[in-house]
């Protein structure tokens, strides 16, 4: 698919998916494009964790039940490695902005894809889900759950957030000034 | 350009560009690709400045002097009205992701339409330089400037920098199990 006809596709898919089965070939393209963003210092500290049918995201999703993960037959569970970076607030800590940049592009890969996604990271915020989350995924405790894409075909079309209109938004030359 | 080729081209340009002026019509489409990643509780608080032309980067560039500054053409400077959102360290302060996902969206776009940039935000860490910059930008204070996007045509072929091969960044199933 072309890359802005993959910006202008993709949405937060609410809704339930379908059974359909995603081709593990579809999972590792989805998950390699994520680490193909940009990172800080190239430290490379994201991993992400595939998980390929419906069982295995059912027992992420016993941890802490959400919508998104109800129904899809596939997910992506992405970390980052806390032992890399300095601690937060430190600017340079890049937790947020790389797994955000990583979360960003598996979003558009699966629309390129054709499969619907959403970003969920508040089943994880709780520290107890995040915990269980981690022992689920059996991932070290160093290691921190930001967010989980889950991935399939939407079961119908999915709802679309109002926008605001971009001119509201771009300014140019200065803050505030319109074309 | 398709999606996939965009994510595979795209890379941290760290040397110098052309002067070749960018077409405002990219210059936007690229803000727009932006404004279309995903965003926390479509609370919309991302804005943009497009810097279209070299004598508008030289200013924002004279407040904290950088490489990928020095020669871009053109820029586009990515802001957060940071009155839309709970202070950090809230978990829903959506800052970091909102602009970190907008750039990420953006990088990839200025790679589709064969410009080159790279992710500029330690030049702002400092309170003198972000005061500066904000000033340069007109935006008010209760802004704040995450990164500057430099955009424009490679002066020559950029390094790149090594990659872990994505299988020791990449699980199934379980963290730490491969296929």
């Amino acid at each position: 698919m072309d890359f802005f006809e993959a910006v202008e596709k993709r949405y937060s898919h609410k809704e339930n998916f379908l059974p359909t089965p995603v081709p593990l070939e579809h999972l590792k393209r989805i998950a390699k494009a994520g680490l193909l963003a940009p990172n800080g210092m190239n430290r490379q500290m994201v991993h992400m964790v595939i998980l390929p049918d419906r069982e295995s995201v059912a027992k992420l999703c016993a941890v802490s039940p959400c919508p998104g993960l109800k129904t899809a037959p596939a997910a992506i569970a992405v970390l980052t490695d806390s032992t890399q970076a300095p601690p937060p607030p430190h600017d340079a800590n890049f937790e947020k902005e790389d797994y955000s940049a990583a979360a960003a592009n598996m979003l558009l890969a699966a629309t390129a894809l054709s499969y619907a996604s959403v970003w969920l990271d508040s089943p994880y915020w709780g520290e107890e889900q995040q915990k269980g989350a981690l022992k689920v995924l059996g991932a070290p405790n160093t290691f921190k759950l930001w967010v989980v894409l889950p991935i399939g075909k939407p079961d119908g079309e999915g709802s679309r957030r109002n926008k605001l209109p971009p001119e509201q938004r771009i300014s140019y030359g200065q803050f505030g000034c319109k074309l």
